[in-house]
């Protein structure tokens, strides 16, 4: 991976040594030690009307500074044209192999034909990522995620990193080290976290390691039982008031609770409709606009990351 | 066309000679010549959630007795567990080969590099039937329509109809031969009309010869001027009053006036989201029920005509 090893490089002229720590990441950003950094990223972008018109209503309000794509959806074209009237918004791909929805559904960019094992017999994305672990070919894998970028790059957009739709790269060494590959070649960085992939995909901490890589080191994602105690919204300020120095993520899935919202997430109240309404409602706040303020937190882009990795 | 020829002898057995005209149909249905038939067909169905709800409604509502599906659709899962669940409801399919909207996109069930000629530089359908008569191939059009019948026959479904978004098989010879062709060798009525052709899609009268087919004698289909003066119920009322002995169809699009559907038809009035909102509750209406019953209006199904032409 030779993008890889010049960053490494260009870090290594920055720091004192060899970057493998989070202090030496943020000097090379240019930022304090003691600095909270953090991004507040919205997923799912291109799902549906609800979740677009919300995402665009939270960026604008800009509260949160960055977001990403789901190419393979419906409501791709809507946010699509939306990034390119407002390229300034940082927008990453959602690499998509998974469909989490019970009478919402979406398949592969690529046809059933070109990507067998992504698909299930009516030619849909597998609901969980257990199926794409157990039946995805790499190879196959690595094609439709390709394809994805190619489509949003031949529509013109200019994405700024990539992550990973239900971290579902994060369940194999060999997924993960296809999406460094992947932001390798396109030379976007990617949305990596240890909490993501040992807690929610399922790779053992003894079989990964993050070293020498750009780590997001703290990641809040809302939880089932915040959010059915009436706490979510309790949960990201709190998420706010603790921040630690160092590079910080809140990932976010708004949207609008409507008549659509609803009917897509049927029977999932796991990031479902209701749930993505706070988190539009928290996200537009007073209450988190004054947060950032009183805690000093310094909002980071991924275009700086991009620049400093990719220069 | 073997199965023609053999729909043709039938009704001549049927019949006192070769049939060529509705009096003969009608006989060959069981019906009295001066029985007014009515079909009150909604198209559409899977397009999207709010048109697909209110497509449910109004079905269990008992006033539309048939609706046609949306196979390339993104509502399409939802719509098929529905007909899986209810296959009394007579269902077609709405062969679809271009897609109207602005903001909202779908694309051809098979991919772009197997119908090159259907898409535009994006890969989805073409906005108007004028650039797919100038652009499609034939071949093309044929591929995509049986692929698109064959997805809905693997999902489980067993439709009753064929017929033809935005009626793009009604502008050209070319075309209607070969949906002419489909339907008869997945041996399923193709819904032929002279107004469609002539008004709605652009085939001149000298071109074509519905004689010895089974077509709808008079097709009501709402219009923008009654739409904007506010009087479309009132339209669908009078089509109700003057209903003339014969096979009649009404063709409407029910679909809730949401959020969604809204961005859907978003500058495009023309069987827009409010339009489709007044189609549904004329059509769930109790003056519709009532009208009905006082016209001594005769429903009749696909299924019956199906059983007719290929028994």
């Amino acid at each position: 991976m030779p993008m890889l090893e010049a960053w490494r490089e260009k870090l290594m002229e920055k720091s004192s040594g060899f970057m493998n720590n989070t202090k030496q990441m943020l000097q090379a950003l240019g930022y304090d030690n003691k600095q909270k950094l953090l991004i507040i990223h919205a997923d799912d972008a291109g799902l549906s009307h609800s979740e677009n018109q919300a995402t665009m209503e939270a960026l604008r309000r800009g509260l949160i500074n960055s977001y990403s794509i789901m190419v393979p959806c419906p409501w791709f074209y809507e946010i699509a044209e939306f990034a390119l009237q407002y390229p300034n918004f940082d927008h990453g791909i959602h690499l998509t192999l998974s469909c989490e929805w019970n009478s919402y559904k979406f398949g592969p960019v690529l046809s059933q034909e070109e990507v067998p094992s992504l698909v299930d017999a009516q030619g849909y994305f597998f609901k969980s990522r257990k199926e794409v672990l157990n039946r995805a070919k790499p190879e196959e894998v690595k094609k439709e995620l390709c394809a994805q970028i190619e489509r949003a790059l031949s529509f013109g957009l200019r994405p700024t990193h990539l992550d990973s739709h239900m971290y579902t790269l994060g369940t194999s060494i060999e997924f993960l080290n296809l999406y460094r590959e992947i932001g390798n070649f396109y030379q976007l960085p990617i949305m990596l976290n240890s909490k993501l992939i040992t807690e929610v995909s399922g790779i053992k901490t003894v079989e990964f390691d993050l070293k020498n890589e750009l780590v997001i080191d703290s990641l809040y994602l809302g939880n089932l039982t915040d959010f059915k105690k009436g706490k979510l919204a309790d949960y990201y300020a709190n998420a706010l008031k603790k921040l630690q120095p160092g590079i910080n993520m809140i990932l976010i899935h708004p949207a609008y609770d409507t008549h659509e919202m609803r009917a897509i997430t049927k029977n999932h109240p796991n990031f479902g409709s209701a749930w993505r309404q706070i988190d539009l409602e928290f996200f537009t706040s007073q209450q988190c606009e004054d947060l950032i303020k009183k805690e000093k937190i310094q909002m980071i882009s991924w275009t700086e990351i991009k620049k400093l990795i990719y220069p």
